[in-house]
């Protein structure tokens, strides 16, 4: 908050940095000591002052409160918190310890929506699985009684695409294994780093299916549970799970504006999601996007009144399935998004411009690929942008979407971890998303004409 | 173990890769694919079949046992555990929660010795102290009822050697805030990480003094505290801590043999520590130094019977106290050993030879020169070697000494932390380690004179 702010100015001194000199780089457009204090501020602001943000929980409330007094200090017009109600879901007690010759503990935490063992906990012996491909292949009942045990490794990636393949064990694998009869499943965690912190994250279950417990191991326990199963001889884990379900409980949309001049356009919408896993702070996931979306609209302002007013979503109960994201589409489905954008992904260094209007609108995806280029950012008109979790709205109005690529070649190290927390954030990858963000911000939120453009947008 | 290598060679492909491919590097007198296949076994055995080894348990016993077992399958002579009795405590719940406005976990972990709050926790306002010499000159009782933190933060350095002025919050502030009336005390791990996984390690009671509950956070969250006590408000904790003292209970030193053809020659002893704190699986502290230890003195022995006796002594409760070095000096005081070494910080690349006899016999000093320098390891003759924790018995001998210096860069960013497991093992670089030590034992343990030599010991 910015009353903190001489006290916040001593303390930056002291974070530790994980960047590097070279980061400030005139290859991204920053000058030397680039900072974003308005990102920053937030940033900083709610990973220390609140924390964790469950989706359904008090921490969650907490974070929407201190967001709005936060945007409302800041200057937004119309701050509001919209609720739904949401299924909420709180971690329990979570050891795992391999028993018999190889006796010794494992690091592992439940996923979201993960059943529970009796408070006692069960023992059952391990089956082992190399792949998603692998469980879908066993006979129905033939894991009765076992712990199913997913091994398959997750590679990096610049754009983070292979979280799609190989983030399936945590969402499928579950329900798979439940319908094949298994006592509880382990996946290797969906991440690229080798700590002892386990990667939690939501799994569904099929209808009908009653919850197992499901966790994941971190990769060297992960590893170490592989080379015990490759000896060749049966390997049983004490598991005890106890999370519980809490039935529906609230959550909160948090928006807020700044005013354009002509009301009548339809608003440039800058998403994110305010809640997080219990697990870290949720500075990568999501707090980094609110505050790179939040710092954005407010530097558009400093230049002059946009033409459009630019609306910020916090959405709420993202990584519990998008529930805030799909309650803000059902509520202002007739309300016209002019375009959206959504930050999820860290707060690594933008290197590609997206859009689903290249096409359709080529002298403004020109006019946004000029913005951006002096911030190392490529325009990319062959890629069809999809939009993220908090683009409901605008994905089913059939509206035009920008993605602002980062660079998550090292998000997975963190993602849904205890070690997603402030230091992790290099202060001057923060500052150049904030940069392109406020050049595409502006460029958007002064277009008087159709986002669209007068073709056809790609994927209608 | 040996039985298992058909299986493990095929596993090591799976092995995650920390090593990056230039570390196979000519620089260090490494072919490409270098790799110990003696240590590795060792390594890769004791902490996937054993795991953690916390002194005085059972765990530990394990280890003992295991390692005997390795040690007479690989041929060596005289393989004893030598038993002695040890203070054991072992780690009980360990949670943390701000109270208040900024309320959240905090990730810690109890220092080993210390003592319990009640089951229900304790709750007290934290008062920040910069330093050890901050702590210090607090007034006597101006402590009372508050848990003092002390922030102080570790930088890394290459020889470690920054470990012992920053390690002092840890060995010494607990008895310092114990004796000033603190009810208890929290340090920043001493840690150059920045994972959300604390740094254990002991603490030591001044005579007479009570221990009171004494732990680490992690840097994240010790970074995250100091934020919210920058703002100025008290900041209270909900601390649970309740680790237990179970008085003496066993522990053992483990030493084998390669037997030398002159018996009257005082035999050079391999130093290194087989228990391991619990947190983590002991793959860097220390299983990686006995790997190497042991895999030298087979070395040694493949290249012919050596004229000394090359004895391991993998010494039990080194991290609670250095009790197996202890034990092992007072029950052979009177055995002469020819000369020590110690491995005992990670399997980082030798760097250095140091000795304490360089002036005294300066011409053994040269050819071990020249047996190193190969695998780019340079001499220091102006470096008084003084061993580390497990050669009690050559330090109260008043014997010769030599220390191999391993690259410790990042040895402090998983010291004592639930990270120290296998794969953040290099295979070259372990390599590299076997082949120094290989060198330096050949030449000594073929010495038929005095490693003292004629003139007088550096230090004595």
């Amino acid at each position: 908050m910015h009353k903190h702010l001489l006290a916040l100015s001593a303390l930056l001194l002291a974070v530790p940095a994980t960047a590097s000199a070279q980061r400030y780089d005139a290859r991204y457009g920053l000058e030397p000591g680039a900072h974003d204090e308005i990102a920053w501020d937030f940033l900083e602001g709610i990973t220390t002052e609140v924390g964790p943000r469950l989706a359904g929980t008090e921490d969650e409330a907490r974070g929407r409160a201190w967001a709005i007094e936060w945007l409302r200090e800041r200057g937004f017009a119309n701050v509001v918190d919209e609720p739904f109600m949401h299924n909420t879901w709180v971690r329990g007690e979570e050891r795992a310890r391999v028993t018999g010759r190889y006796a010794q503990p494992l690091v592992l935490t439940a996923l979201g929506y993960s059943g529970a063992t009796p408070a006692e906990g069960i023992t059952a012996e391990v089956v082992h699985l190399a792949s998603i491909d692998a469980l879908r292949a066993v006979p129905d009942g033939s894991l009765a009684g076992k712990i199913a045990y997913i091994g398959h490794a997750m590679r990096a990636t610049q754009d983070g695409s292979h979280y799609g393949y190989f983030g399936s064990p945590r969402r499928q694998g579950p329900g798979i294994a439940a319908q094949k009869g298994a006592a509880a499943i382990l996946i290797r965690s969906i991440g690229t780093d080798t700590d002892r912190l386990p990667h939690t994250g939501a799994t569904s279950w099929p209808d009908g299916t009653v919850p197992i417990p499901a966790a994941a191991l971190s990769n060297p326990d992960a590893d170490n549970l592989e080379r015990m199963l490759e000896r060749g001889e049966t390997v049983s884990i004490d598991l005890v799970l106890t999370p519980q379900f809490l039935g529906m409980t609230p959550s909160g949309n948090v928006t807020g504006e700044i005013i354009g001049s002509d009301p009548s356009l339809p608003p440039v919408l800058l998403a994110c999601h305010l809640d997080s896993w219990d697990t870290g702070t949720g500075a990568i996931d999501d707090a980094s996007g609110c505050a790179i979306a939040a710092a954005a609209a407010l530097r558009v302002a400093q230049e002059g009144q946009p033409l459009r007013t630019i609306r910020v979503l916090f959405a709420g109960a993202e990584e519990t399935g998008l529930w805030g994201s799909a309650a803000y589409s059902a509520a202002h489905a007739d309300e016209k998004i002019g375009v959206g954008l959504e930050s999820d992904f860290g707060a690594g260094l933008i290197w590609r411009l997206e859009a689903n209007f290249a096409r359709s609108n080529p002298g403004l995806f020109q006019q946004l690929a000029n913005a951006v280029t002096p911030y190392g950012v490529v325009p990319a008109p062959q890629i069809l942008a999809t939009g993220g979790a908090d683009l409901n709205i605008v994905r089913d109005q059939g509206g035009p979407i920008i993605d602002l690529q980062q660079d998550g070649s090292r998000y997975f190290d963190l993602h849904h971890t205890a070690n997603d927390t402030l230091d992790k954030v290099d202060p001057a990858e923060l500052a150049q998303n904030v940069a392109v963000w406020t050049a595409v911000a502006n460029v958007l939120a002064n277009e008087p004409g159709d986002i669209a453009g007068p073709g056809i947008i790609a994927g209608e």
